[in-house]
């Protein structure tokens, strides 16, 4: 399968896409992180990320779609900003009739790090060492945010497979 | 011209389309809400506000756009919420090169009804009088705010197009 792991905001959006083989193993496919603050207005902004979205869709045609929850402690005004950048990027997916897993950010830092308070630079370090980059490969902070989110989901499918576990009931441990 | 409204919530979004006469006359075209609270989990809601939208505007290809901004006073919780379903709204508008125009709840208020302290049912009455509605015409309460929002950007575009004052500045009286 082919995860797109998408890191939405309204300045900028992660995407990460990563191939897993029938062994578990992941591959690295691309990532990129889509600037959005130079496109105008705020609708502007929204209409960028969905063209941007509908590109790497189209491009590179994942079979499952996974996105990071929001951090609840932000203020009304940051979560409604937020808000409508991830409204969008679903409302892009969810038009392909792909599914969409959500993770919280405590859930991706236990999934890559082993625990839920892993700070950014470790969670960029293990997405380098799972997916076999070279160690002085730079990734972009939102693109990476992506490929960790898109690695979680498949562990969690890995872990559902093995166990006969649902991916649902994992996501909420 | 022809002005579509919208009010998006993500249990209802309100739908609502007004014509512009030549003379600045309103006549109404349509209004429904769109229920998402059925659709299942909140992707399919806002996958089910796109698929609402885009009928929409197949079939009564509007010209313009106008959609409420949010009221601030929300909760994090609901601001984010309310942001997904405004982002979602927004992304499927601009997707087609519509020019979006942004309302507060208290300028479509003061347009509507001359005081941006207006309750629900003044505004209802008003949307009902100006589009010639009979009396006894029930409208669905965010139909009704659609509609609202559509007018107010009718009596905008006019005043603007009278004066040669932007849209954009009388806005931010």
């Amino acid at each position: 399968m082919r995860i797109l792991g998408i890191d939405p905001g309204s300045q900028r959006t992660g995407i990460g896409l990563v191939d897993v083989a029938a062994d578990g193993r992941c591959r690295y496919v691309h990532c990129e992180a889509l600037k959005l603050v130079d496109a105008g207005d705020f609708p502007a902004r929204l209409g960028l990320l969905c063209e941007g979205l509908d590109r790497v869709l189209d491009e590179w045609q994942p079979t499952h779609v996974a996105i990071e929850t929001v951090f609840m402690g932000k203020s009304a005004t940051s979560a409604l900003k937020l808000g409508h950048a991830r409204g969008a990027a679903l409302a892009t997916v969810v038009r392909r009739r792909l599914e969409v897993s959500e993770y919280a950010p405590r859930v991706i830092k236990q999934s890559l790090v082993g625990r839920g308070a892993a700070d950014k630079e470790q969670v960029q370090h293990m997405v380098r060492l799972l997916l076999n980059l070279a160690n002085g490969t730079r990734l972009q902070a939102d693109a990476a945010d992506a490929l960790a989110v898109a690695l979680t989901h498949a562990h969690m499918s890995a872990t559902a497979a093995r166990t006969g576990v649902g991916v649902a009931l994992l996501r909420r441990r």
